[in-house]
């Protein structure tokens, strides 16, 4: 199933100018309709949605706004390059190049998760520490074990109601469930064995007792089913909605960590499951891929893997940038949910831009050496599909050929408003 | 400086009926005045407010409400004996007996985070698991070390807006440093030492890039001053107001884990600094113990160990429950703070009162064996004092005799409402 043409790592992204437009880290989408009540509240979502019209801003410093179609959305501020060194910025590679904060965050304009993160991992104390393996910027932290044992991998996440589950029609158990299950598809994501968790809970006054106790047999339940102890946690009254942030320490798996930053030109893109339409219930039920990660590790040795929360595009833009490449994804090959069909009916964007954008599918994406067996036979994932959805290329960015057509897909997903 | 009279362990606290009026897990204490402004939402403070007159319910069932006076308040249903086994509940020791849940949670009433603990700590799967040697209901998770390593401590707490800090009194940086300080206290509790820390922060919108930076910039500062490696976190975004939570995995220092559970009737009760009146400033600028606990392990080996967060009259009663004895303070030896002086000008609350119930001192309350020393010389806590305040009894609970009258104080803190 060869579903890039050209041979591995001779297509240049940066240098073919896209069909559907390019969009730089200067330039900026503003979130537009088709965002589903759940995530209205403090969330933007960056949808890849033909036909919408978005804001734009100033672009880099000194570049003037490119106007260019992307599947029928405007896009403002493209450069079709990366950006060139100069005024502060940071090379990851001699492919990539992260532009200085200042042309990133604009006075006056809100301010996003991806602006944070990429203030942060550039800290040192963020970056660096005695110990520490890998820091902020991957699905764990990877910190080195005791002599002669496997590093450690730490983890933290959080789901608030009105943003990650809406606690008036989401029964409390699946509010627990999907709190532990979202850090241990984090730990799935490096290929590790998840051991001890702790839960923090901010709990709204009147939340009661009984739900607080439906809350932790959710917990409790994930916890059993991924062989994880639950060991300590705390609770707090808040004045605003429910939360609970999980932390989550485990080891690295056999085949050791895989890290989301090593992704070669070349390289097949694999995805597991299919994607799209989360909301309509897999978000808050889904387990996380633990058991198929080290399957994954063991039989195909991935050269570099996370999880789909945020949104395949988005995350595939994040693998990217994490490893200095560009990875193109193909439209046909990209494996749409039912419920993704669903939703399309309703709503009328496409399928795959529910797969692309809607997130929360905490499915794997993952790459493998050229070599490596591009189908999955004798792969035993438990019933679980794992697809080749694209290859690894020279450039920047996340891009998907849909229809003859390529565009850029980096910023389909969801963001955080800071 | 003896401070309780009689032999160590001779005298039983269940069998004395107190002076000033006991109160069993089945009574209820409703929050009343003297919470200051930044407790108000959410949170009941139980004081030892002399005066102020207390909502009492229907006490165990079948037992009749008991009137008393304890220092002035007015407390309804307080069996003056342990209650006896019976009806469901949980024999801990042969000392100390925990009632059945339905006893304490009448329904329509307010929850609090003792009655949500005590049911967590008699589920089996949040007590025991693979690997874990003490679960909820310590300062610390302890975990099994690698074969023939020190055992691990994991932690999680948060703080949350209008419950933990004013965001809109409150410079940033304190937040972060208050954050990741609160876990690292903990970590001190049992003389450990902290490697690894995550955060997770829920942030409303509007809060803005330049504070969330300042945040960090006090959980890098906590963290560098601890010598822990701040390795991931997680951002997202909440209709509510900014919380964090931090995870800390740690070591277990040279001494072992010191557990919560390990008074025993004879032993000193000691506590390091000056206690009462945080809410003036040191709530959000202490340091954690963590030096000064390592050095205490060394040198008097303590039998148990804690950390003052909520109080000293609600932290002593549950070191006393988890070791299944009484813990009786002299009033006189209990180090009062410059600050309870100063707030007891303002309010006329005695400093006494100040230093048992305002919490969040964040210091050190430990027990010794009997032929340990009582005084400090020698002792390098690094100019902090260490105070023996009082002895391990049999029995059950927290108590203080204060000018010759001796009163139950297990209720004088913070709790949390659910």
């Amino acid at each position: 199933m060869l579903l890039v043409r050209g041979d591995p790592g001779r297509e240049d992204v940066r240098e073919g100018r896209p069909a559907g437009g390019g969009r730089g880290r200067g330039g900026a989408l503003e979130a537009l309709g088709g965002a589903p009540a759940l995530l209205s509240e403090g969330l933007r979502r960056r949808g890849t949605d033909p036909g919408a019209e978005r804001d734009g801003r100033e672009g880099p410093a000194g570049r003037s706004p490119d106007l260019r179609a992307a599947g029928g959305a405007v896009i403002r501020g493209a450069p079709a390059r990366c950006p060139p060194p100069g005024g502060g910025g940071v090379r990851t590679s001699s492919h990539c190049f992260i532009p200085p904060a200042r042309v990133c965050y604009n006075p006056g304009v809100p301010q996003d998760e991806r602006a944070f993160l990429d203030w942060l991992i550039r800290r040192r104390p963020f970056r660096r520490g005695r110990g520490v393996l890998a820091g902020i910027g991957d699905d764990c932290a990877v910190v080195r074990g005791p002599r002669g044992r496997t590093p450690g991998l730490f983890k933290i996440d959080s789901v608030v109601d009105g943003v990650h589950f809406l606690s008036k029609t989401t029964r409390p158990f699946w509010i627990g469930w999907k709190a532990l299950n979202r850090s241990l598809s984090d730990i799935a994501a490096m290929g590790g064995v998840p051991r001890y968790a702790v839960a923090a809970a901010c709990v709204p006054r009147g939340f009661g007792l009984a739900r607080m106790k439906q809350v932790m047999a959710g917990l409790a339940a994930a916890a059993r089913r991924a062989g994880v102890a639950l060991v300590g946690g705390d609770t707090a009254s808040t004045a605003g909605p429910f939360s609970v942030s999980v932390a989550v320490w485990g080891e690295a798996g056999p085949g050791g960590p895989v890290l989301r930053s090593g992704a070669r030109p070349g390289d097949w893109v694999w995805v597991t499951g299919a994607l799209g339409g989360s909301i309509l219930g897999r978000h808050l039920t889904f387990t996380p891929r633990l058991r198929e990660a080290r399957e994954i590790v063991r039989r195909l040795r991935p050269t570099a893997m996370m999880d789909v929360s945020d949104g395949l595009g988005i995350d595939a833009g994040r693998m990217a940038k994490a490893g200095g490449v560009a990875i193109v994804l193909e439209g046909g090959a990209v494996p749409v949910s039912r419920a993704a069909r669903a939703l399309s009916r309703r709503d009328g964007r496409s399928p795959l831009d529910h797969a692309l954008a809607d997130g929360e599918d905490y499915e794997l994406l993952f790459t493998t050496r050229p070599r490596r067996p591009r189908d999955v036979t004798g792969l035993s994932l438990g019933g679980v599909r794992a697809t080749v959805i694209g290859r690894v290329r020279r450039g920047c960015g996340a891009w998907i050929i849909d229809r003859g057509r390529r565009r850029r897909i980096d910023a389909a997903g969801y963001e955080h408003l800071l």
